[in-house]
C-alpha cells in the first residue's frame, strides 16, 4: 500500500494537466496564491488557524517517487515530457503564514505561497486539504473550550472521524484549541497529545454483573480509574460505585471518576452526585459523554449540572454543524501583475496581502485591516515569513507553544465573540490601497476582454 | 512518519486498557459484536453499505510493529505483561457481512465479528472508523446518483475532504454508488477509480486573456478538452468558446465540454446552451460544479437546465447534511450467552442476527426481517461469511462488481424511497425469536442486578 498522506499523486488530475499546459506554454513566472476563508459558517464568530505544520512538512517533502512516475507514465494521462520534468520536481517557493492558533476572519489570508506558477498551482489540492481540516476542527474545538469554562475536554471522536488522518489531525487541532487530550493513542505517539481512556459498555456486559466488571477493571487499571455506570441503569450504577468503593479503597485503589454516556446527562449528573456524596464518594468526579457539542455543554453549565469533564466525539471530529469551511486558495499575482477572480459571488481581493490587528488598552482585539503587503497599518501584522526557497526559516513551534498561542488569541477576543451564539461580526476593514489595487486589476481585465 | 492508516496504535486508549483488564481477568471466551446504524439521518430513506474491503484488510494485517511495542512500553500506560502478550497479537476471528453496495436500514447489522473477546473488542475503533465513513459517503452519493437521473457525476471533493484517507475513500465509496469517477489521481492508482479533470480559474487568470488561456490549454491537453468559462463572465466565456472553436477544429482539436462553476448555474446553463448552439457548437456539452448537492441537482433537472454532468465536491466528501451516522459496534453475545446494552435511548437487540429481505414479483424490495441467526425467514439472507479464523474466504470482489451490486440494490428500492425527499420508512420487522431472546437477556440482567 502506498503511504497515502505523503503521496505525490494525492491531488486532483487537473493539477497535473495544468502543469503540463503551463510547461508547454512556458508559463513559469512567479505566482502568488493565498489561502483564505470566504465566509464564516452560520452561527460562528471567529476561526482558529491550524494545520500550518503539516502544510510546511508537505511542501518540504513533496516529490514523486519512481513508482509514482512509472504509474503516471503508464496511465496515459500525461505527456512523456511532463513525466521527465517531474523527476526533478521540488517545491522551491516561499511561504508566509499566520502561526497556528491565530484567530482570524473571512477575507484574511492565513497562508501565502510565492513560487514558480507550476509549483504554486500544483500544491493547491493538498494544501487546502490540510489547512482546511485542522482549521475547521480547531475552530469548532475553541467553541467547546469556551462553553466548558475550564472543565476538562477530551476528544473521543476517532471512530466517526472521516478516516485515519482525520482522527489524528482532529486530536492535534483540538489540543491546540485547548482540549486536555484525546482517546487516540497514535495522536499521543505522533504529536504528544495526551491520551485519555476509560472503559466501554461491552466491558461491563462481558461480566456476569456490573460489580464484577468494575472490580476486574479496577484491579487491572488502578491508576486514574474511571468507571462507566450507564450500561444498565445509571443511578443503580452510581449506587454500585458507592458499594464497591470501600473494598477498592482497602486495596489502595481510588475511584477517580464515573462516566455517564446516555440519558438526560444533566439531570443524571445531579442524582449521581447526590448518590456519590451521600455514599462517602464526594471525591469521585463526574465525566459526561454521548452526543455532546458546545450547545449541550453550555446547557449543562447553565442548569448547574455537576459535571467535571466532557468527552466529545462526533460533533468535534466532523465539525458536525459545519463540516466544511467555504475556503479557497487563489491566484493573487502572476509575473508581477496582481490578479483577481471575478466569478459571480466568488470575487477575490487581488495581490499580496497583510493583515494588521489592533488591540485596545485591555489587550482585547479591536479591529483588523486587510491591506496590500508593504502598506503598514496600526497594530500587529499577522502573516510572517515561515519558508524561503523551500526551506523552513525556523523549527516548528512545539504543540504546546501553538496551544498557548491559541489560548492567548481566544482570550483576546471581544467578549461578545466568545459566546456560542452568533454576535455582531468582528470589524475587518479593507484598506484603501487594496481597494485601489482591485480597481486597477478590474481595468486590466476589462481592457484585455476588449482586446480579444 | 508512521503509516497512519495501518498503524496498530490507531485506536482509543481504552481498547488497550480493556485488553489488559480482560487478560488479567482471564476473560477471553468467544465474543460476538455487530456493527449497525441506530437511525437514519434526517431526510434519508436508506443506506448503502461500503468499506468492507478496507475492514477485512485491516483485520488481516493488524499487528503491532516492534516500534509500536517499544513506544507502548515507554509510554507507561500499560503493563509489561500486556506488551508481551501483544507481541503475538493476530486477529483470528470470523466475520460475516453484507457485501459492499448492499442497501440497508437501521437495526440491521452489516457486519458481525466473532472472536476471542480481547480481539473482538480491540478492533472496534478502526472497524467503525472504516465502515462508518465509506457507508456515509456511499449513502450520500447514491442520493446524488438518483437525483442526476443518468447524468455523469464526478467527485471533486478531495480538497475539503477531512484529510488524505477521507479523500481517497470518498472517491472509492462514491464510485461504488454510481459516480463516473473522481478528480483524485491517487484514487485511480490505488482503486482504479477513473480520474477526471478540467482546469482551474487560476489557469485562466495566469494568461493575459481568457482566449489565450483556452488555446494554451487546448494545445497541451487536446483530449477530452473541457474549458472553464466563468472566471470573469460566463456568457462572455461561452462566446469566447464559439470564437476559438473553428481555429481549434482546424488543428484537429474538439472542445468536449464547458464547465460552469459559479452564479445561477441553471439559468446560465440555458443561456450558454443557446450561445453554443447558435455558434455551431451544439456538440459541446455543459458540465456544472460549485457547491452542488442532490437537492441542487434535482432542482436543475426539474427546471430543464441543459446540464450534462456534475462535479460534486464538499457536499459529497463531507456528507454535508449528515456528516456522521449514528452507528455502533456492540457486544451481542459472550461465552455463549446473548448480551444487551440497555442504556437509555441506546438499547440494542441481542445475539447473533441475520437480515432477510423479501422482494415482490417485479423484483422490488418488499420488506426486511431482522432475526436470530438460524431462524430462516422468507427471502434472501443478507449477511454472508467473508472471513474464518482470520482468513478471507474468497478474494475481494472487484470495485466494478461492488458498483454493479449497488446499482442493482438501488434499482430494487421501492419507488418512494428513490426520491430525495423523506418517504414512509421501509418496513423492517423484528422477528418473534429475536424479541424472545431480548426478553430472556433482560431477565438475566435483572437477576444478576438483584444478585449484587
Amino acid at each position: 500500500m502506498t503511504d497515502r498522506q505523503t503521496n505525490f499523486l494525492l491531488t486532483d488530475l487537473y493539477q497535473l494537466a495544468m502543469m503540463q499546459a503551463y510547461n508547454e506554454a512556458g508559463e513559469s513566472a512567479t505566482a502568488v496564491f493565498e489561502f483564505f476563508v470566504r465566509k464564516l459558517p452560520e452561527g460562528r464568530n471567529f476561526l482558529v488557524a491550524a494545520g500550518l505544520e503539516q502544510a510546511l512538512s508537505f511542501l518540504e517533502n513533496l516529490r514523486p517517487s519512481d513508482d509514482d512516475l512509472a504509474w503516471l507514465d503508464q496511465s496515459g494521462h500525461f505527456s512523456r515530457e511532463l513525466i521527465d520534468q517531474l523527476r526533478s520536481f521540488r517545491f522551491t517557493g516561499d511561504v508566509d503564514a499566520m502561526v497556528e492558533g491565530t484567530v482570524f476572519f473571512p477575507d484574511e489570508p492565513i497562508l501565502r505561497v510565492t513560487a514558480p506558477l507550476p509549483q504554486a498551482q500544483y500544491v493547491e489540492t493538498r494544501l487546502i486539504n490540510l489547512l482546511h481540516f485542522q482549521t475547521l476542527i480547531a475552530s469548532k474545538a475553541a467553541r467547546m473550550v469556551l462553553a466548558a469554562e475550564g472543565r476538562m475536554l477530551v476528544d473521543f471522536g476517532l471512530r466517526r472521524a472521516h478516516g485515519a488522518e482525520a482522527g489524528l489531525l482532529a486530536a492535534r487541532a483540538s489540543y491546540i484549541a485547548g482540549f486536555a487530550g484525546s482517546a487516540n493513542v497514535l495522536a499521543e505517539r505522533e504529536f504528544g497529545v495526551p491520551a485519555f481512556g476509560t472503559m466501554a459498555h461491552s466491558f461491563v456486559q462481558a461480566f456476569d454483573s456490573e460489580a464484577a466488571a468494575f472490580e476486574a477493571f479496577a484491579k487491572a487499571r488502578p491508576e486514574n480509574l474511571v468507571l462507566l455506570i450507564d450500561t444498565y441503569d445509571t443511578e443503580a450504577g452510581a449506587r454500585r460505585v458507592v458499594e464497591i468503593a470501600p473494598k477498592l479503597r482497602a486495596m489502595g485503589i481510588t475511584i477517580r471518576a464515573v462516566r455517564l454516556d446516555s440519558g438526560d446527562l444533566g439531570a443524571l449528573a445531579k442524582s449521581v452526585r447526590r448518590i456519590l456524596d451521600a455514599g462517602g464518594c464526594g471525591e469521585v468526579t463526574i465525566f459526561a459523554s454521548g452526543g455532546l457539542d458546545e450547545t449541550e455543554i453550555a446547557r449543562f453549565l447553565a442548569m448547574g449540572a455537576p459535571i467535571d469533564g466532557f468527552g466529545v466525539g462526533t460533533s468535534l471530529t466532523t465539525s458536525s454543524d459545519a463540516p466544511a469551511l467555504d475556503c479557497a486558495y487563489k491566484l493573487q499575482e502572476y509575473a508581477g501583475q496582481a490578479r483577481r477572480k471575478r466569478s459571480e459571488g466568488k470575487a477575490t481581493w487581488p495581490g499580496r496581502k497583510q493583515v494588521w490587528r489592533r488591540f485596545d488598552d485591555a489587550g482585547r482585539m479591536a479591529g483588523d485591516t486587510v491591506t496590500t503587503k508593504g502598506d503598514p497599518q496600526g497594530g500587529t501584522p499577522l502573516l510572517e515569513p515561515v519558508m524561503r526557497a523551500g526551506q523552513r526559516l525556523s523549527p516548528a513551534p512545539s504543540l504546546s507553544e501553538s496551544r498557548s498561542h491559541a489560548a492567548q488569541a481566544v482570550a483576546s477576543l471581544p467578549q461578545a465573540l466568545r459566546g456560542i451564539e452568533q454576535a455582531e461580526p468582528y470589524k475587518v476593514e479593507i484598506s484603501a490601497s487594496l481597494r485601489a489595487l482591485a480597481d486597477e486589476v478590474d481595468r486590466f481585465i476589462d481592457r484585455s476582454a476588449k482586446r480579444n
